[in-house]
């Protein structure tokens, strides 16, 4: 047998070389970010199972994840300027950069081809190749006398197009790439101050900038830019009241339910409703506390919304046609996001504190399984791929 | 070397039947019909090219696919009954059944675990397990005195609803499967003559069946189904001015741009425009043959139309904001089918008499690729399985 061996040993070595990444499809996939421990879980939706973990991904605090259009890489956004694309069928890092020193979110263009990071510091658009993560362009968010603005609310858009918001010079953009030779950026100047998030609707049609520093919203119509920006829900402030904000509202939760859209309102305990064929305000959810995620069901029949610290221990769930709220779900301290899976049957959901993931019935409105995480935040599967503006 | 042949041959059989499947992911994957000969052509949508083909599915006239929710296996619905599950990771038929003499269509629930056929001969839905394609249940579609109706317009409804029409009996039923050992079907009767086939808008809210046998369409908002079916588009008929129809139009193929739904009208060269919001009339657009397939492309922002002979050869494609025609293609002869890959930015397109599929740019309407394929009819990719109703 002395001679057999090497060869037995090449042999196993090559198929593990050659099966090292697993035969599986990758459409019900999904990255849970364990933030304290710069490492991701990976899950399927199928079984509701924790496949395996990934480490050695830096400072995951405030990160989030896009998908290749194939649905096997995943392109995770670390705040510490981390750029790290994962192989979901190897279950590993395939490849990482730290592209900045402070990164707020990230996108990929519609064709897949094209990777953009956002960044706070220095503040500018960085764009990447997906294949290589190769440097293909760098957009600076200048403004004004050489000053450099942070970037917030990063989205793709139809066209090879990003869309983002300049919180320091009050501006929206739009990166036309489909030249990749000759970006074509156009800027709208004067939109409100302190541009704080945005969000893109499921079509691609309108980009909506939460303002900070002034009451209402600012509003893109994508298919007519020409039109300028226009100031939307000039009656809803968050100044008027001086109440604290606990955290930010995260605005790419914004929920679409047939033409209604719910938005969290920023420092109140309340979520707007809006009429989406004029974008008037129709209406207010009285919430319990101050709205983190309005997140709808992918049917739009009912809105899941998660609050800011101290009421961050619970989920409420309204129904969009009567405007009542169905429960109050308790699933444990910290519960830091929700994650619908694509034709809505379940919902993951993340719970800090308690080191839990948590799946609930979307019908029933109960609990289905428990499984541990190390203090897991945002949840991000991989139909996300498939959508625009995600 | 004699005492190691038989080792090697059995650790490379062994690779062989491990190594079968292929490593790749699933997101990017497609199947064309080829109609004339029972087979598939297995596609990609990444570098745009035909990965295999997989033979022996019987007759594949009038067939449609559905995905399996991890986007792995894609069940097959063949006008003779058969229904052929397809492996899409090792490229072939992993099960197939012949479940009746004369099938129509099917469709997947939400969880994923159950496959529904509607039949025509015999009338009737019949539903299986999707693991293993064994029968779970059978709801006959009888109705008056013992008669059976051919059933048409089977979609799949959030709650693990599956929600059907029966052409002969002038019905809509709802067959809710969350409890499979007890299935409960509704049944909403006089819904109009003759429904032909329906569809169901993207949040899985409505359903709508066309009516072959008098004006307008009817109309069952899910949400609440104790309001009834409802008669909509009352001054839209087929029926006055007595045009042949060539092909019937499907219905599944509605486009819904923002508010506006673009629906094929039956025997008429004519597109209608319907306003969701109250389900009017909004207009229509004049076109140069009877529509077959009015597609949205994702974002909304164009309609891509085709036609029944002899208008079969050309696609018009209609910019939704300003309703005008921007380009008339000519394809070749025969164009069946159209499906834009998710995001939008290209789209396929079959070519049955040119034994051809072409893939066309959105953004400059230009041909990007053609590839053979044999009599290609429907193109399904499988993003499809994250959506409700598809």
């Amino acid at each position: 047998m002395t001679r057999i061996r090497p060869i037995l040993t090449a042999l196993l070595l090559g198929l593990t070389a050659v099966g090292h990444a697993e035969t599986r499809a990758t459409g019900d996939l999904g990255l849970v970010i364990e933030r304290a421990d710069g490492g991701l879980k990976m899950i399927e939706t199928s079984g509701n199972t924790v496949l395996s973990s990934i480490e050695g991904l830096g400072d995951l605090s405030h990160a989030s994840a896009v998908f290749s259009r194939d649905e096997r890489f995943a392109y995770i956004f670390g705040r510490d300027g981390g750029l790290t694309k994962v192989d979901m069928l190897q279950g590993k890092i395939a490849k990482r950069i730290v592209q900045s020193g402070n990164s707020i979110g990230g996108a990929i263009s519609q064709d897949g081809r094209l990777v953009a990071v956002s960044n706070y510091e220095p503040g500018g658009v960085r764009i990447f190749d997906a294949d290589t993560l190769e440097s293909v362009a760098d957009l600076p968010a200048d403004y004004g006398d050489g000053k450099l603005s942070k970037v917030v609310g990063l989205v793709d858009a139809p066209g090879n197009r990003f869309v983002y918001s300049l919180w320091d010079a009050g501006e929206i953009r739009i990166a036309d790439m489909s030249d990749l030779a000759n970006p074509k950026v156009r800027k709208f100047e004067n939109i409100g101050k302190q541009p704080y998030d945005a969000l893109i609707t499921p079509d691609g049609r309108y980009y909506i900038a939460g303002l900070f520093g002034e009451d209402g919203l600012a509003l893109l119509d994508l298919w007519q830019p020409d039109q300028g920006v226009r100031r939307i829900l000039p009656d809803y402030g968050r100044n008027d009241e001086k109440m604290p904000v606990y955290k930010m509202p995260h605005l790419e939760g914004w929920a679409m339910a047939g033409d209604r859209a719910f938005v969290p309102a920023v420092g109140r305990n309340q979520v707007l409703i809006v009429n989406s064929n004029d974008w008037s305000e129709a209406g207010r959810l009285e919430v319990s506390g101050q709205p983190v995620f309005v997140m709808a069901r992918p049917d739009g029949r009912q809105v899941w919304i998660n609050f800011a610290f101290p009421n961050n221990d619970r989920i409420e769930v309204f129904d969009t046609l009567t405007l009542e709220r169905i429960t109050t779900l308790h699933p444990g301290k910290g519960v830091l996001h929700m994650e619908f899976e694509p034709r809505g049957e379940e919902v993951w959901v993340s719970v800090r504190d308690d080191d839990q993931l948590q799946i609930y019935d979307t019908a029933t409105l109960k609990q289905v399984k428990t499984m541990p995480a190390r203090k897991p935040s945002g949840i991000f599967l991989t139909h996300r791929a498939h959508k625009i503006g995600l």
